[in-house]
């Protein structure tokens, strides 16, 4: 049966070459699949084979890779040609968050790809259990959610949908770990699953704090940086109440739950961001302001901090066996 | 005027000396001034030498020191007796969370010190403008707001009461500066203050997944950990979102704003934590289960972290200066 192939035996598709889906390409190499990689629309053709290049390069200063560059590349196909996928074993979809668009694409892959095939979404909006109507045989459908850049973050979501066999979500649960993910099985199907609904919960709330002029987004980024920032990584928001002592917790959420922001609707600074054609450090445009230069220091002052935090991560894995040693 | 004396020879109070009361006290030792820590209760009188012993031990360990541990205590005076606040030119304020003994505590406080004496709560539960009624002079009175453990974390949020003057304010926010904070000013009275309030939405969420049976703690944690872990102290909520593109945030906030606790109760499990008097890894019951002195690991792998990622988080305080040079 084709899932008992060596992993790295298994050729996946990609479907979508923005941001996350190129950096899931990589992540791909980088864990020894052929990949083929397809732009639902051919402007993305012109820009990916530079995207590609420059992650790798990326990869390559941060000592992620084992081989040459060109080695990566020989194992990469790209094309807005759907046909392509027709040896794939895995396509993960990782387009816009748009409904309709998602039906056509899933529509194209499930017309060329084996009927047994695992057809997985990135989406983060959009619940899987209705994602999966629009694909023929929906017990192979699943979300697979990554974390940006895909290729150096070990955070990893599979979730799924009502009609999910749990026989291919655990297949893919372990082939998650092959490519060095900690990832999450999700036998529910949660709507924003674990992270964004919980960062929905924050953003709402900070969204309505910025509103009512309470405090700005630099104080709010400030607060997350040196609290939050100094414990998250090692142990979550659970934990951190068992080492904090759970004593105040009671008191302080039954005073402080019924202050918190219930709003459904979207602050107008969102609105203002699709107006004036925000794209954040991508065009220079964003919630702060980025001149000179400043975007593209952002973006790699974030790379080279995510490959330390990474191996700090590493260290303290597994906390009691490591701990120890020092 | 005494506000204009050199930071040092500033006396500073600390009133009630449990977890953050002490490593408060450690904090302002480390920072060079004279602290009179005031025991509220006669019991944490016993604990409490110990506990400054082990946790100057720490710091030592942690290089955190100029002198020996010795300099250090004798610029300590710890007693039940709130007369030997008298000299002091600040007076922090970290007992329980609750008001009527906040009250008597502030009373206590006001009895002794000038009345232009600053006093400050630590509280993240009770409003400013609500605790600053009771103290004589209430323009002297603000939040200060620090982050576990007091000693090793750049995290520091001032508060200003509706009757807080703001020469204040800016008064202890200098002073925060020489203690190595990184502090924020909130001029308006935010109840729970910007990390808390944020992080009561987490909970909130959190909690209602749990009790609703979506998601477990772990996996909660885990996701926290992989994923939110590995940006957050490099740059927050908000310039994260100018990192991500800022493209899908708009649909996917309009998707699931309404889909998210709105709740006012507090989870039965936080109830079960209160019956069966879990304190976490201070007694070994907590919402995980510890075993065979896996508390003490945790408290362990927290303190070497915490230095781990204090290093890391200097070096992209700055982010366009340093990152060139690598």
């Amino acid at each position: 049966m084709a899932h008992q192939h060596h992993p790295t035996e298994i050729n996946i598709g990609v479907v979508g070459l923005g941001l996350m889906g190129s950096s899931i390409v990589v992540a791909l190499l980088l864990s020894g699949h052929r990949v083929i990689g397809i732009a639902p629309l051919a402007e993305d053709m012109e820009q990916a084979p530079e995207k590609f290049n420059s992650q790798l390069l990326h990869c390559e200063k941060s000592g992620l890779l084992t081989y040459p560059i060109a080695h990566y590349l020989s194992k990469l196909t790209i094309s807005t040609d759907y046909s392509l996928l027709r040896d794939c074993e895995l396509v993960l979809e990782c387009i816009i968050e748009k409904e309709h668009i998602k039906e056509q694409v899933y529509q194209k892959i499930t017309n060329v790809v084996g009927e047994d095939v695992v057809i997985a979404s990135n989406t983060s909006a959009i619940p899987i259990s209705t994602l999966q109507n629009y694909v023929r045989n929906p017990q192979r459908f699943m979300g697979i959610h990554w974390a940006e850049p895909a290729y150096a973050t070990r955070f990893l979501e599979i979730t799924c949908g009502e009609k999910t066999a749990a026989e291919r979500a655990e297949w893919a649960f372990e082939l998650a770990h092959s490519w060095g993910k900690e990832p999450t099985l999700l036998k529910k199907d949660i709507r924003g699953f674990i992270t964004n609904r919980l960062m929905y919960a924050v953003y709402r709330e900070g969204l309505s704090m910025v509103e009512n002029n309470e405090a700005s987004i630099a104080d709010i980024d400030k607060a997350f940086r040196y609290d939050e920032g100094s414990w998250m990584t090692l142990m979550g928001i659970f934990r951190r109440m068992d080492m904090m002592g759970l004593k105040n917790f009671f008191e302080t959420f039954k005073a402080n739950f019924p202050r918190l922001s219930n709003q459904d609707h979207i602050p107008t600074i969102m609105q203002r961001i699709i107006d004036i054609d925000a794209k954040g450090t991508q065009n220079s445009k964003g919630l702060y302001p980025y001149q000179n230069g400043e975007a593209k220091e952002w973006d790699r002052a974030f790379s080279l901090f995510n490959k330390d935090i990474s191996v700090l991560a590493d260290e303290y894995a597994q906390n009691r066996e490591l701990i120890k040693d020092r």
